[in-house]
């Protein structure tokens, strides 16, 4: 199983908004297949693997890391494939989550007389669709906020100055990251200030759809942005207090232009990822700035934090730190950040982990929603 | 040599403001003694390793991490001692930066005709050191700043909340670090606010005195402070603006106030830095607050940086982080940190590493000093 997963992780920016799948066939003790989900529309991963074991397959065992599906989507049903190779018993990791095909596909296998084994290493099946799992269960995409700060916790000088706080392999690794998501997401001033290209820019890397939260429809007709959309698609973000003639404007030079309700003139940043959700986008990228980065957070609407923290002292009363915002009161009510991973690129430490909202608004996050997914058996 | 480096490291904390010194004779490839500076005042490492070598020192080889003392001090000289013992070559990694001494023990040695070799790791010896360096060749004691933020660079909450920013373990840690130095300094807000003891309170640590930067001498009678001061000494520096009989209350209870010019109403940090490396104190932890910090790096005063990073969000954009002031315009003008390590307790994470600060004003840092002295054979 956890070669199945390793085979799985393959899949990752590429497959979404699929769930990322590994499969290993093994039989008399050998290995006799293996596969995984390669590109959202490919085949499975269970198909590559039987397609690699031939006639072997039959009697053979089928390791899984996500239940078989039992629907016809871009591909025809995988249980149907498992069947008609003759495999003797299939074990996956866990269930899927898609509502259309949860449990089906176990019960079908079953029905055809084929052992089944369920939960192993299930909690790592699930970390590895945290995604999937998050846009099946809430409608709502994986959230990933990323910063760079100084030692001294600056995200720019108090001149606004932000290039560049990382080195060149930390800004390499931002670069791996942004081509593993589905979109990357910042804010208008943003966009004002460093006129991003917000692309992947490392050979082969997807770009992913880049989402300005842009108010006043203000993201200016000459920016790079707007200059590279062929590259790339842009969504835009407005309120419901934006002009019609920006909209108008901004949709005829290809953006899509999202409008939500207006939260004390912004943009209602939970309709616009309910909105994301329903647009299929599994995984986004905030990359600030703080102003964004705030709100993601004062709404629990993000899973993960990548912190890039650069060996250098920038000071300053006036410069920026990445959470503005009200703040909490008392340090026993911080948002606790959890599973901490510390990456090392040159003298820049980069700090990952899982945020864990205390429950406000009856909002469950995605750690808890793993909890919450069990397979049944 | 190494061995006689790990050696001398075991007296930081007990042998200032003497340097940590290690010795070990070998006699046909055979360890016959070690030794190392234990406690000021106490035997040399040399006196040590020869008393463990005992009539087996003649012609023996003696390795030691600085020049042998040519000098009474509060033992009788060490080269006295070598010549003695019969000795037939020393290789000593670094010569003693102490003006009384410097050079002298290596010319006593070669008239006494004794082999000598210098240089041996002598960069490593002169950071093992560095504080002694900093002290003898600039008259300032070396200054670690420390301070403890979250994971969005706050180093307490909006309303002052820092309670525990950081885990247990970090701070057994933080008190290990206190029981190494000299003296702690805290600006007299944060004594207003917390009411620390800022004494090491691990067992068998050795409480460093407690400096309060407090330029009105408003330091409270009641302070948690003013009632242990039988535990560890307290300076309390002022300005000259400071009350007389504020001043003489502090001195009945047994401060040592040092009163020092006054830059816009404050203490002049150069001018008390002078005055606590007249006092021979050769380590100065600073924890804060962000003032005081601030105002250490903007005068160049720091050698070393350990930043505490625990895994929560505060948010608020009135919490303050570490370093305020005006700060840097441009990241391009930031002050460097070099030499980065990396620890983990628990899921804090601590970053610590080493100030390299452009030229301004004309001072030199520590790394710069490293450079500049170099052994002559």
């Amino acid at each position: 199983m956890m070669l199945a997963l390793e085979l799985a992780e393959k899949g990752r920016g590429k497959v979404e908004p699929n769930p990322m799948v590994g499969a290993v066939l093994v039989k008399n003790d050998e290995i006799i297949g293996t596969g995984y989900h390669q590109i959202f529309g490919g085949a499975h991963a269970e198909v590559h693997a039987i397609h690699e074991g031939g006639a072997n397959c039959k009697g053979a065992t089928l390791y899984v890391s996500m239940e078989p599906c039992a629907h016809y989507g871009k591909t025809a049903p995988c249980v149907d494939a498992i069947v008609k190779a003759g495999i003797g018993k299939v074990i996956a990791a866990i269930i899927d989550p898609n509502p259309i095909t949860s449990g089906k596909g176990i019960r079908k296998l079953k029905e055809a007389g084929i052992e089944i084994k369920l939960g192993v290493m299930e909690f790592q099946a699930m970390k590895l669709n945290a995604s999937f799992f998050k846009l099946m269960q809430q409608g709502l995409p994986y959230v990933i906020v990323k910063w760079a700060m100084s030692l001294d916790g600056k995200i720019a000088t108090h001149t606004g100055d932000s290039k560049w706080i990382t080195c060149e392999e930390s800004r390499v690794y931002a670069h791996k990251v942004r081509g593993q998501v589905d979109g990357i997401l910042v804010g208008i001033n943003t966009v004002l200030r460093d006129d991003p290209l917000l692309t992947c820019r490392l050979e082969g890397g997807r770009n992913p759809k880049r989402i300005i939260i842009d108010s006043n429809a203000s993201l200016p007709l000459h920016s790079r942005l707007l200059k590279t959309i062929h590259e790339s698609e842009i969504v835009v973000a407005v309120s419901r207090n934006a002009l019609p003639e920006r909209i108008k404007k901004l949709r005829q030079l290809g953006c899509e232009v999202i409008q939500t309700n207006t939260m004390s003139g912004r943009v209602d940043l939970q309709e616009l990822f309910r909105q994301l959700g329903e647009m299929k986008m599994t995984n986004i990228l905030v990359e600030g700035g703080s102003r964004v980065i705030t709100a993601v957070l004062e709404d629990c609407l993000a899973d993960k934090v990548i912190v890039f923290i650069a060996p250098i002292i920038i000071g300053g009363q006036g410069a920026n730190s990445p959470v503005l915002g009200k703040g909490i009161d008392a340090i026993a009510e911080s948002v606790k950040v959890n599973e901490i991973t510390i990456k090392r690129f040159s003298d820049d430490v980069v700090i990952e982990g899982f945020l864990k909202y205390k429950h406000r608004q009856g909002k469950d996050t995605m750690a808890d929603s793993l909890r919450l997914i069990r397979p049944t058996e």
